[in-house]
């Protein structure tokens, strides 16, 4: 059974890696609904954690919690033409229940944008209703065509969407960059992915915003992916929708509307990111288990062993700590299904360490082997993961940086692309974006905001004409 | 604003009543999908309570979360053909993805037995694999067409559903009664919702299951509803569904299995059972929020009071409070406000106050008001929420015993049942139950635990032949 546990894969073969890696670490499994996946347990439970951060920092901010009905009317999904126009071919539709043929189609909802709003026009009356902040957790559908990849691209897929009203646009602005700072924070600071904060461009932008700003993260194939979306839409539904407040004057206004999600997607992308040759790597401030004890021990001090392990366990309070003492299974084994697992810390113990009153630190990012005396146990386990989790964040922001190529020409772009996001300047065009696309497969993942506070002087990485800003192309997930 | 405030109906008119404090006090609304509701702030804050509780005691049994597809193909769901029954004239399908019609329907979940056991199959191999304990959180689509009342009977509603697989039928048993205690814990010490534990008879049991056991409740019309159900499945799923596993001896069995689930049909039981005619009253350990402190002030003296608000606030750490600093309402509209909300304790505060150092506890349950000095503040106000709290569970049990009626005969079963549910004896059979519910529209709820540990002796109350069973009979949500 031993051997079924190792990779077959290398890293460097990404894909085939990534299916090996999600089966093997029961992450997720196929379903007989061709492209909607399970979500075993070891990962729902870093979701659960991902969540809890997410949660915490929006209801630190007033947002509220709410849940609104999964289906929506196909006259009301079209009330706003553009945002039914991105949505309508992803679609899956409810036509009966039972043997009975519904009046309308209901939609299973691909986002919530309308069935929100047409409450959102009875709730908001007064400048006294707002702010409105509003987050709900639930399941999403878009019947995509693409080739599934568990977590990555899944015909349903778990997310928070949050929608904001405002009276007036500063301020939505603000909630707009306020969403995009708690998802960099729960990507940089507890998954130890280091993001790209930027404008999407108008062509990629939510269908119906004003704008769309993304956090854009590298893949270890050199290609990118959207880490989440936070949208500003101006007044463009609460004018069909009807969603206006009487302000301080007692005249009628439309308030101004975001909205901004982020998916069990970041659970694919955080697996990616920091596994290696032998498994996954899991940081540890997302870790179900931070620490797992395995004890080293033969029939005639088994008691003794176990015993010690588990008093290892309780000097390490406030952690996740696991002891695995399943008697069926080898060390050897058990080292593999954790390392598998990525585990950040294990904690070997054998009848020598018990005797000198110590224990073995193993990291699993760097295999490091430390023996430490059991004295301060708590405060070496905590600064060692608290290393291990700087330690994968840097390691990601070098292989990013190193994977990130200038280009000032199309010579140049195709001669990086493979393996490598293109730093490029633009000049704004449908014409050079469509044309980039076309010629390479590369579309422009973000306009980062950290190259664009400056006006961008140079030329167009397609047409050489006059550049307005600064981009990231990228063959994308 | 303050009349809007006001409640029109008397919770003697149980179902205007209750419509009516679902609208005012925000719990829930309609929606443009009939039969489907949007769960507000406010109850959804209380839901996120009864989750955490719940799940917390999942997880110290061992249970782990997951997440299936919300899908389920048709030829899938029509595997185990007693369940394929019970559900089929309530399945809202999917037939079309875009404009694309689907090769197979597709059912939306109405419970997920059959999508999670197609995956238990593959999972389980040999003993070492079980038990297994799997909980989803997530929503459910009943296509019902009885006339929808907001959480007790929505198309849509959310649940945890606890799926678990044993090697043996005793333990399997064990683990019926394990989920059964969690909700009555829950109930019972969280919701003070006094519950009675019982089977259900064949004819009400789920459909596929072996046997259901069931909390079933009191409605303040006299009505009862089903408060929650455990399921245990025997091989029923797992000999169609292929769950086998290797035992000790190497000999292929089928694993014994139990589900069980929880709904939002719970929060508006919650609401029936302890509202009054002023509004909802919210048991403090389920409350959002469990203290609102209301300052009382004038233009002159609006600061200081405003900051010995926030005083008290701060004296009080650990409980939910929140100060109700409003400036553009007056103390009159607040009280009626989070009267109408149901929050326990209300704690006013004036210069008078102030001046003495004191504040004025006001119970929600009762209206008694006391003066309190600030010294030891946090332990009276525990020990007043504590009382509310047994108060509310002692009124609730007392109104469920005061109409529960005897009756030997159906002349006596009939004349008491307008208001009251009914105990009496059963012989067994079908017939009598059937008999029953065509002369009076009673149920057989439950078949109480606390009833039937001894054999029964008597006469059925239908057929009068000998009794087998003490029966909870009523009229039913």
């Amino acid at each position: 059974m031993s051997e079924q546990l190792g990779m077959q894969h290398k890293k460097s073969e990404f894909s085939e890696w990534y299916n090996e890696i999600v089966q093997k670490a029961e992450l997720a499994d196929h379903s007989s609904v061709s492209g909607c996946m399970v979500i075993r347990p070891y990962a729902h439970a870093i979701w659960e954690r991902i969540q809890r951060a997410l949660d915490d920092r929006f209801k630190a901010r007033g947002v509220q919690n709410t849940y609104f009905p999964m289906f929506i009317p196909e006259s009301l999904l079209k009330k706003e033409s553009e945002h039914i126009e991105g949505f309508a071919p992803e679609v899956a539709w409810v036509t009966h229940s039972g043997e009975t043929k519904l009046g309308e189609r209901l939609a299973v909802r691909p986002t919530s944008e309308t069935i929100m709003y047409e409450s959102f026009a009875k709730w908001i009356r007064s400048w006294r209703d707002l702010p409105l902040k509003i987050n709900q957790w639930c399941n999403i559908v878009r019947w995509e065509f693409k080739h599934p990849m568990l977590f990555l691209r899944t015909r349903e897929f778990l997310w928070q969407e949050g929608h904001t009203a405002f009276a007036d646009k500063e301020t939505a602005k603000r909630d707009v960059e306020d969403a995009r700072e708690d998802y960099r924070a729960v990507y940089e600071d507890l998954m130890a992915v280091p993001v790209v904060s930027g404008l999407k461009s108008e062509k990629e932008k939510f269908a119906g915003a004003e704008y769309t700003t993304t956090l854009e993260i590298m893949m270890p194939d050199g290609w990118v992916i959207q880490g989440c979306t936070s949208h500003h839409l101006g007044q463009n539904f609460s004018r069909p929708f009807g969603i206006t407040f009487k302000d301080k004057d007692e005249k009628d206004q439309h308030v101004y509307q975001n909205s901004w999600g982020f998916t069990t997607r970041s659970m694919g992308i955080l697996f990616a990111t920091h596994g290696d040759d032998k498994g996954l790597i899991v940081p540890p401030r997302v870790a179900p288990v931070q620490a797992v004890i395995v004890p080293i021990y033969k029939d005639e001090n088994k008691t003794e062993v176990l015993k010690y392990a588990h008093e290892i366990s309780e000097k390490l309070p406030g952690l996740r700590v696991h002891v695995d003492d399943r008697d069926a299974y080898t060390p050897g084994f058990k080292f593999n299904w954790w390392e598998l697992r990525g585990v950040p810390l294990r904690i070997e113990c054998g009848p020598r360490d018990m005797a000198s009153k110590e224990a073995v630190f193993v990291r699993r990012d760097d295999g490091k082997k430390t023996a430490v005396k059991l004295t301060g146990l708590r405060e070496k386990a905590e600064a060692a993961l608290e290393e291990i989790q700087k330690s994968l964040y840097s390691k990601a922001k070098k292989f990013a940086d190193e994977h990130t190529k200038e280009a000032s020409n199309m010579t140049e772009l195709k001669k990086h692309l493979d393996g490598n996001r293109i730093r490029a300047l633009w000049c704004g065009s449908r014409t050079c974006e469509d044309g980039v696309r076309e010629e390479t497969g590369a579309k422009i993942s973000c306009l980062p905001y950290g190259l664009n506070t400056k006006p961008v002087k140079g030329e167009c990485v397609y047409c050489g004409k006059g550049a307005s800003h600064a981009a990231y192309f990228g063959r994308s997930y």
